[in-house]
């Protein structure tokens, strides 16, 4: 696609992909309210205020961290540590250098000021990933910290070293959207947190595992339907213009991957609970989504609808496999995140998944994506016992009985 | 409007089109979440998760078997039977061809990538519409057969009578987004697996229509407004490029249209049940929707709010007219689709509703409207039929009176 | 920004700017969803289909009481009373006039049907914002007696004062997006209302206000994201084209100014309350909205910031003061957008928080909020006034404690 842009000299495509990326933005935005949606829908109606309370927090919250700090950390004009670490600072006011071509010319052809919306609208995911993974029974003061240091602090750090021209771009790496950047980064935040916290009471008991079911499937699924609606902008605006074509491809092989996601969950988790599975089905389809999203421009047709229902199949045995070891994550986010984040930077490195030309060594994905969650991991490991020791991360015994809305918030999700 | 493609000679408004299409595909997307809650909405608690499940199969299992076969079916390069029938086969993932303006030209201003997937978004509507009528008593598996059938294998082929240049097309037969091609297709074979599925139990009996009430008329809600929200790009989009007069007038007429609708459906209702209604408010809207999508682009101002209010007053009287001959449609899907989308389909050839020099003759709107709906009424009874002799298409009474989310998925939707 | 569309002389920069009102008018459609869904949300269960009618209601016959009379009486060609009062009237069907660079010109760069259809949105707001505020105890015909002349009158008299160009634009009024002209405007028409109707019975009692509980914080939670979200296109698409350094700039204070007012409204209510309580933050989000909303393109992004984190604190006060002197407004509306939209029609007057040679007059901008939130004030009171003479406006004792949607509407929102 080279060159495509020089039959776009003038200014009228800086316009089109410019409000392109604030579509785009948009539509991520929704996805905050496809997560609070999907992660209350699935827990207990006893503690839903509360989760919503932290999804308000964490997108209100990671919007002006992103600006005061993220953005310059995450995209750094000079580094600290060249290719590892920037300090932030708050993002410029100035109109006339953010407002027009010369902002970013036609490889970032886009205004200044949408760079950063969309941009910050990804970067509040980290923490969102994490709040499902820990509900029911986290602290909502500590987590709120845990959250701030993840999304103003961690989440640049390693975001910059692939978007940001950090280490791993200049190995080679590709992430396309941020499989590895965004996803496998949440997702191994929040199996950090989650060990530092423990399961839920009465889910890991002598008679095996104790299923606690969702409160709300409709919810549950407005929340998917709403996160798939939403990555057509996380992952069309990771064009970062409105090249026609590669914007159309990627929006197909973000929908084959999410249908071939969802389908994969269905029938395979169908087969081996004998039953057809709503919450695995759309966590499937999430599956796919994550699972396309790092090679979303590279894979072919057939790779993408492979990476989908590779996906898919995997979100159902990690789902399996993680109660097996007790880790207690209610609403799947390890698994879809985490897991899938990883099979999605690696399927970039597969040849037989990508377009001739396209993809990237299997061994620098392998890399990447390792990096990049050993450092989620690691970080929020550190800071979560930190939380721990000096605050508490959980809720008292009678709090978790009670349910978190009524102990923590005073008022009930739902009444009459 | 001709020649206005000439102050678009260069690639700006091609990106631009190719832009559009995607955002119309988008919305349409979101019409799906809108069926779901709609129908999860209006039909009852036990029910819910068995509709939400119907409803993530036919999105996922609709934009895959569109790829592997439905695209090239109803937009076939070559025809078996001249106009009537064409094979299927898989789409391209050829980038070069489908990348640029070389795919559509000016008259389909788009990328084959954005074609495919607008398209694709459409086709799987016609099993959604189906998905209401049968609710509260359908068998999964057979559903899950049928619905492959419907939208892989029939939607294409009386889509391509019309759109894909086949022989009602050839005819001057006229349906801007669809009354026919999607929504009277999807209502009449509705209308045909009611037949053969039968009411659900207590519905009819000896004392009278026994009113089964909706569980949760927020959700039901919710869907109104995202498929009206969605409906935006359902019209819009098939403008097939971004013509900024044809767009923003077909944007005008649906806005009216749904909201006549509404008001008539409002009205009447109120009228004849001798209470303000909400759920036919609801289907109202939907029903002005139909009835203004195949004549967006030709009917006057007026013509649209006559469209849109005769749709909406139709829907009441059809609902009622359903339910005294026993044909129980627990969500108005029969109605909404099917009746409306023949009104919508005739009022194109309604001289005093259309724009000067716009509309089709009403008899070839008539024959268009019949054969689609025919074929799709035909095509399902049988198909359906099949299915009852060979594995049945109903749950036993046991299942129904327990509700299918506990019977055949082991969970129920709301908990706590 | 002067000469920037010298860059676009030619057509696709019109089309891009019609392109765009349209996507903003259809995200202002989805703030009707979000009014329907935060309204019924944070009232009772028993009232929760009595608010969705009334909502769709006021989406219907708003489109086409501004279709028949309130564009043109909003944007006159001519006056009756010079810059105050202008009579309405059908807008045209004429085509060719309404869809091309000739109906707007540079300055206003969109076709007459996007205009038309982006501004018919924003009026159905100002009755959606009263029908919050009189939940749970009106009486439905007499609201929507009330909703029709509300929309259809006066909603374009005092819209015309400042964007069609009447005496408070002559004074130099800067009223951005609308929180004086949209959103003063329905709060204090609220405010009116609420004073004549009176309370819900057992709110207020000798022994201090009881708290009547929301009966869904999932549905309230979707509202105020969805009304974020379509408040992207509520300020957007006012730039009235989409020129990238404008439309990107607004995006970006809108959306810091959401976050801090969610944030401010938070940490406020969460001190003065003791408890972290989320509806005030909902509330404090859409209070960053109609803080910035005057301002959006006025305002520095510190500025920005400013204006919603004070609107989100600000909102917190007038909820409880409200409370005190007795004024029961269920959801707040009057708060939101009566308080802070004083507010933030008067941020622009505050030069330490706009950008260099941007704000206006502070005494002009009282003035105009003044002259607006009184008209409105005065014109609710009196009609409402008369209706309740007339016919009524309160439901009986027994109705208000059945509930309204068994006792208006005759079935429940929620059943088994």
């Amino acid at each position: 696609m080279e060159g495509y842009y020089d039959r776009y000299e003038d200014s009228p495509f800086f316009a089109l992909s410019n409000l392109w990326i604030l579509l785009c933005a948009f539509l991520v935005f929704i996805m905050h309210l496809g997560f609070a949606s999907i992660e209350s829908g699935l827990c207990q109606r006893k503690n839903t205020v509360n989760i919503l309370f932290k999804n308000v927090f964490i997108i209100c919250s990671g919007l002006l961290l992103y600006a005061v700090w993220g953005f310059n950390a995450m995209y750094p004009s000079e580094w600290l540590a060249e290719g590892v670490f920037a300090k932030g600072s708050a993002i410029s006011g100035d109109a006339s250098a953010n407002s027009d071509l010369s902002y970013g010319g036609t490889g970032l052809c886009q205004t200044g000021w949408a760079d950063f919306i969309f941009q910050a609208m990804f970067a509040a995911t980290a923490a969102t990933i994490v709040s499902g993974a820990v509900a029911e029974r986290v602290k909502l003061t500590s987590f709120m910290v845990f959250a701030v240091l993840l999304v103003g602090f961690a989440y640049p750090i390693t975001g910059g070293w692939k978007w940001g021209g950090g280490w791993l771009d200049a190995k080679g790496f590709y992430d396309f959207a941020g499989s590895s950047v965004v996803h496998a980064f949440g997702g191994f935040a929040a199996l950090a947190c989650v060990i530092v916290l423990g399961p839920r009471r009465g889910k890991y008991t002598k008679d095996g595992v104790k299923p606690i079911l969702p409160s709300n499937m409709p919810l549950a699924s407005i929340g998917a339907f709403l996160l798939w609606f939403g990555w057509f902008g996380f992952n069309g605006g990771s064009v970062l213009s409105a090249d026609p074509g590669s914007i159309a491809y990627v929006i197909t092989t973000t929908a084959l991957g999410a249908a071939a996601g969802g389908l994969g969950a269905m029938l395979i988790s169908w087969v081996v609970l004998k039953k057809p599975d709503l919450s695995m089905s759309l966590n499937g389809i999430l599956a796919g989504l994550v699972g396309i999203t790092a090679g979303a421009d590279q894979l072919s047709l057939l790779g993408a609808v492979i990476a989908g229902g590779v996906g898919g199949i995997l979100v159902v045995f990690s789902v399996l496999f993680l109660d097996k070891v007790k880790i207690d994550d209610p609403v799947g986010a390890i698994s879809v995140h985490g897991t899938c984040g990883i099979w999605g930077t690696l399927a970039v490195g597969l040849p037989f998944l990508t377009l001739p030309d396209a993809g990237a060594p299997l061994g620098i994905q392998l890399l990447g994506t390792i990096s990049i969650g050993l450092f989620a991991f690691v970080f929020s490991f550190v800071v979560f016992f930190i939380l721990k020791m000096v605050m508490g991360v959980r809720v008292d015994e009678q709090e978790e009985a009670e349910g978190l809305d009524v102990a923590e918030h005073g008022s009930p999700a739902y009444t009459g």
